[in-house]
């Protein structure tokens, strides 16, 4: 089969798949437990059992295809990734990975491969969890970590939760729980995904191969001070929490820079209350997300945050709190699967560039307890979750040749 | 007359006037040309009329009260205050002003004093602007400085032109231009507002007189950068707008610190667009409001934001832009007036403290063309513009007492 006859293969499936939108025209949104979702899967499931896998649905909507091999009793090898999509997000986010883990399975058939163990495809339900404000939701309930209780929690924008949106798309969610996997049942699971940064595409590769998932902390910093008239109040008479706030903020960025090793921290959004231009600001809150594959440096901005705050604080005279959203320490990358893949770019003299993931993926879920990797297409400038993303069919196609050389390898064993 | 039972006369207006409020319970909201102000135009003619004064509306809605002088040719001396307040604002802003002058008219009656040139009164029509986008309707209107046009452009968020809300209230906006003053008609403008800042009352003042009116200058700031996903796009490969913004609004309010003379500069807005915590900011949006009785200050000031600007957003590799909303020079206050008030203070012995004021009145509308003064009593803890200001009756009584001292000097002559 060549190269570009399998971008023929791929480029079908995602010209297909990407029609299953709620916003035709501009971009896809492909929610969870929506028809549209209900369109992908019925596709995927289509193109699985064309690829001569055995096809079901699970308890938390995720399509798994399977290709027996000779010894069940041995852990599988399983790849894929989510089918949802954020709301006027991209047509290859997530989507791209469960169709190039059906295309190493229809590469195995075509080479008559026999696998020794067996070789499991996976299409994840809500990934991105935009819907229900959660996310890593098909992943999650492979892995254990989804429960009944869960699904009647988070709700959506519309008050439907997860177990009744389960229900209308035809899924018993009383049943979460048997979408578990048993410990020791996956051997090893790859995911092939959308880098979502500029990096491959600003150095020209056409491969990246992800050594590790970077940590994560996320915090929501409220900084309280008084309202007061702006053109009455003399300044050693203010409680000025924008003053204050910025003065934090300012930092952030250049304490990441300075770790110089890939570590990146940012606040996206400032909210001033009452935020009237004549009036000394009552309450600034901003967000920080800082991420790194050293954890040490995302704790050594964190406090420093933590120690620039009580400084500038008590200068101002206000006060403030910090609400943590998210800690996740780094994952690491399985080192068999990475060099095995990192060899097969060497022979067939592709492009390849080793680097970081910045962000989480169904992976980052699922190597919480299993060996996990990862390998990234190039993101044309970076863009991702909007409408422009895009990435070369040809690049998929030359992922999925090295994902089907990984399988092989470990498929033999 | 004792000052008791001139603070009884000022308590008993007020407590009246505080009735017509579009919002009970919750603080006074006396927009302009609604039910309320038509309430209050009323009450201030019925007691402008007690005292003497021959009353009439003018052609911006303005009321005015006319105690009438020996020579007729002579220009007049003019005091008063608005009647039109904040949506949920307090019950002294503006209408003490105007019950402090019509106060001067009763105790000069009082005294049987018999002035040399006409002594007026006037409640003012729509100084807060907060209606229509606008202020200084009604002095704006008896300096010639408003016209049809004016009345037609300007409209409230339901669509209503000023020249639609006028027709509604009883007046013809096509004779706006009736509303003007000629020229060398108004000898003097005086007028008594509270501090609406926190000075007197911290050092235990009961009377403040001004000595200007500060300068203010205005601009919204647009910083723009590149939305890009914050996980994945190294720090080298960003455009980020919080950061090189934060990087000058940091610096703003020290900048006015290190003046030490008063000025003030404030950001009280702060807005990231697309504003998510997972998103390097493409646009940050921040207002800068500058205000002095140093006009120096204030240039020197917006020039370093504008260079700090260039620097930072250089560095950062975006661009931005300025809007100025608002350029006033200071007004410094009449020194007769001032001298004459200052001797009167110190010989009643009130605790009394000359000050800038920091906010925009009617005055400085007046105090383009006439020489105007303005007499401030205290705020408790600064508060304004919210149900809780608050200013003691007596501390109205004083400040009226010295009013009426002026206007009998000034109306000797």
């Amino acid at each position: 089969m060549s190269i570009e006859n399998i971008t023929g293969r791929i480029a079908k499936d995602l010209e297909t798949l990407k029609q299953f939108t709620a916003t035709p025209g501009d971009g896809c949104t492909r929610l969870p437990f929506t028809k549209e979702a209900r369109d992908a899967v019925n596709y995927l499931a289509k193109i699985m059992a064309e690829a001569g896998l055995e096809v079901h649905e699970d308890a938390a909507g995720n399509v798994i295809g399977v290709l027996r091999g000779e010894n069940q009793e041995l852990p599988c090898i399983m790849m894929g990734s989510h089918f949802d999509s954020v709301v006027n997000g991209g047509d290859f986010d997530g989507i791209a990975g469960a169709v190039c883990a059906i295309e190493a399975a229809r590469q195995l058939k075509d080479a008559g491969f026999v696998p020794k163990r067996n070789f499991v495809v996976v299409g994840f339900m809500d990934e991105e969890g935009l819907r229900f404000g959660t996310g890593y939701f098909g992943s999650g309930a492979m892995m254990g970590t989804r429960d009944v209780e869960y699904c009647k929690h988070y709700k959506d924008n519309s008050g439907v939760s997860i177990y009744d949106a389960m229900v209308s798309y035809g899924l018993d969610p009383e049943k979460i729980e048997e979408a578990k996997w048993e410990d020791g049942s996956i051997a090893k699971f790859l995911e092939l995904h959308i880098e979502q940064g500029p990096v491959l595409d600003a150095e020209n590769m056409e491969v990246g191969l992800v050594d590790c998932i970077v940590g994560i902390q996320r915090y929501m910093v409220t900084v309280n001070g008084r309202a007061d008239h702006a053109g009455t109040t003399p300044m050693d008479m203010r409680y000025d929490a924008v003053d204050a706030a910025t003065k934090v903020v300012s930092k952030i960025a250049d304490w990441a820079r300075e770790k110089a090793d890939g570590t990146v921290a940012t606040t996206g959004l400032i909210k001033t209350t009452p935020g009237g231009m004549n009036i000394v600001c009552e309450k600034c809150e901003f967000t920080v997300d800082i991420r790194s594959k050293n954890n040490d440096n995302i704790n050594d901005i964190a406090n420093r945050i933590r120690a620039a705050l009580d400084k500038e604080v008590a200068a101002m005279g206000g006060s403030y709190e910090i609400d943590t959203k998210l800690v996740i320490t780094p994952v690491f990358m399985d080192k068999e699967m990475l060099d095995i893949m990192e060899e097969d770019c060497k022979e067939k003299g592709y492009n390849y560039k080793i680097l970081p993931s910045g962000a989480g993926h169904d992976a980052l879920e699922i190597g919480q307890k299993i060996p996990v990797s990862m390998i990234f297409t190039p993101s044309k400038e970076g863009r991702s979750h909007c409408p422009v993303e895009f990435t070369k069919y040809s690049d998929f196609a030359k992922a999925s040749v090295i994902m089907t050389g990984l399988a092989k390898k470990l498929l033999s064993e």
